[in-house]
């Protein structure tokens, strides 16, 4: 059962269902107790945000009004789903999370011992589908995806790094957030456009497009960690704060705020107070700096709009930019 | 710097130390700390027993004295340590071990979170270096990889699962070994041979070869965690016990032993005294379970020994079965 964004899938929906079927058909184990996890795994599938951008980019990028998607687009959509679930799953032990789209977590209801092996179920099977499409085309497609885990990684291991570093600056932000976050939409969008054109101009103004709106998301992301309920984002907040992850608006705020409110914002990061991630929210949330990291996202995206005038006009095209406006718009 | 066993290596000398340079070229990172975790590991490779594997097996699958391995066994070989290394990464958080390779383990050096993600790394880099490989061989050896870590992946997740099961038989601890551990070594003979001949026989006579001295492996290391000594093994000892998993001596032990031993093993094994691992040790090692084990493991080298018979003769089949010896001599 997943939700998607509203109205956004429709040009896509067949495509969706495929993805949806060929994900729980590639998953399924002979083994009865690792399907009982999978099957768990699958209830917190959330919005299907890289599936349909590999699906729009792969109409957008076609040459012809009449040009198709391929069955290729639906595995390559099927295998960033995976990739995505992936980093979600071994992201939560990160955190030390608790709820995920309104459900326990695999490492608070399993242990973090599953939820690593889960993680690792997940990617592994994100490269064996995708080493099952065949010709060269299919051997670049692994390669891309294996690049973007690479890049992935990275940004992981330098953000766990950054932990506490309340010097962080908004470079080194940026870096962190292509690397987790925007490397992966960015590669959603440029494997949809390879598996349908030729056309250099537009699989860079696709892959530039993924970028920008990617970084856009992890930003909303993060603002969302200070100022989301959780009853309407259904996951653990503040965990940005609870495990020393300076985020853009706490960045912006420590470069800019009164050195009064630094020195509070320092201390509450440092303490054990029971309610000092609390505290830390409602210090941030009506500051400027949210409305610094807002204008910040909405930068991205019009960068990502403007990006796609190089391809024809389509409602492919018009979806894209629908959902880059949904990102910044997005409650959950 | 990486010890492998005695005198197998030579035929293979100059591949090894070009799977040593191509694992550090590839894991190089633009960013200094993920380089630091990275050199780490590397202290901690071991006997390089599955390029070895690789290289061997596709120097002994040739069918002509003067073929040579080619570059893509080169490539395969370092794939192989790569996705063996993550397993150990991501093994060593499963086990709560300090120690690995004389030392410390990542996960006590810097945390659960960041051996999660270097063993994500390592597989990620794994899956891009295999899929480096051109041509259809190339995307059949990814295909293969990234099934054997489906596999592996079910081993583990199995065994997890399995925890505390003092029921558990010899089928289900096959099942799990076979997965874990034994699948990966198949794959390893299977996918030299397959960069060197097409002959199905000597192809399934590798695999076959990989197979078991996989299991033998398993089983030698399981009796090591009861009976060897942490300053030989150069790895925490005793984890099996300390996490409930029952191995072939254990369950011999279960379903052989008089009712009074059964009991004050069940007893020691769900007990939280602080030295019920020592006292388990003490219990077993004198015990013809661990005779009975032995004699398994035996039995593989066997059977991987006569599979070899169907190639021709050549100083590659000697070092596999001198290999296969070694597996159940060796004492780390």
């Amino acid at each position: 059962m997943t939700t998607t964004a509203p109205s956004l899938a429709h040009l896509v929906a067949p495509q969706l269902l495929e993805v949806d079927q060929l994900f729980a058909a590639e998953l399924a184990s002979d083994l009865p107790n690792v399907n009982q996890l999978v099957t768990h795994v699958a209830k917190f599938r959330g919005k299907m945000l890289r599936p349909m951008l590999v699906l729009l980019s792969g109409l957008a990028a076609c040459e012809t009004v009449d040009a198709r998607l391929t069955p290729d687009h639906t595995t390559l959509a099927t295998v960033v789903e995976m990739v995505h679930m992936a980093t979600l799953v071994h992201d939560d032990i990160l955190d030390g999370a608790e709820i995920r789209r309104r459900g326990a977590t695999i490492n608070h209801l399993h242990g973090n011992e599953a939820a690593v092996l889960l993680g690792d179920y997940l990617i592994s099977h994100a490269y064996h589908l995708c080493s099952s499409l065949d010709s060269a085309s299919g051997q670049a497609a692994s390669r891309l995806i294996a690049h973007t885990t690479n890049v992935v990684c990275e940004g992981e291991l330098t953000q766990n790094f950054n932990r506490k570093n309340w010097k962080m600056d908004e470079k080194t932000y940026y870096l962190i957030i292509y690397r987790k976050t925007a490397a992966l939409t960015e590669a959603c969008c440029k494997l949809g456009a390879l598996f349908s054109t030729a056309k250099p101009e537009f699989i860079h103004a696709l892959a530039t497009f993924g970028k920008q709106i990617g970084l856009a998301f992890q930003i909303v992301d993060d603002i969302l960690d200070i100022c989301g309920q959780q009853k309407t984002v259904g996951k653990s907040l503040g965990t940005d704060i609870e495990k020393g992850k300076l985020t853009l608006p706490m960045i912006h705020f420590l470069k800019t705020a009164a050195p009064q409110h630094r020195d509070l914002l320092i201390g509450l990061l440092e303490s054990h107070e029971h309610d000092r991630v609390e505290r830390v929210r409602q210090l941030l949330a009506p500051s400027s700096s949210i409305v610094y990291a807002k204008r910040q996202a909405e930068l991205r995206i019009d960068e990502a709009i403007t990006a796609l005038r190089v391809l024809p006009p389509s409602d492919a095209r018009n979806a894209l930019m629908e959902a880059a406006h949904y990102v910044t718009s997005r409650e959950k």
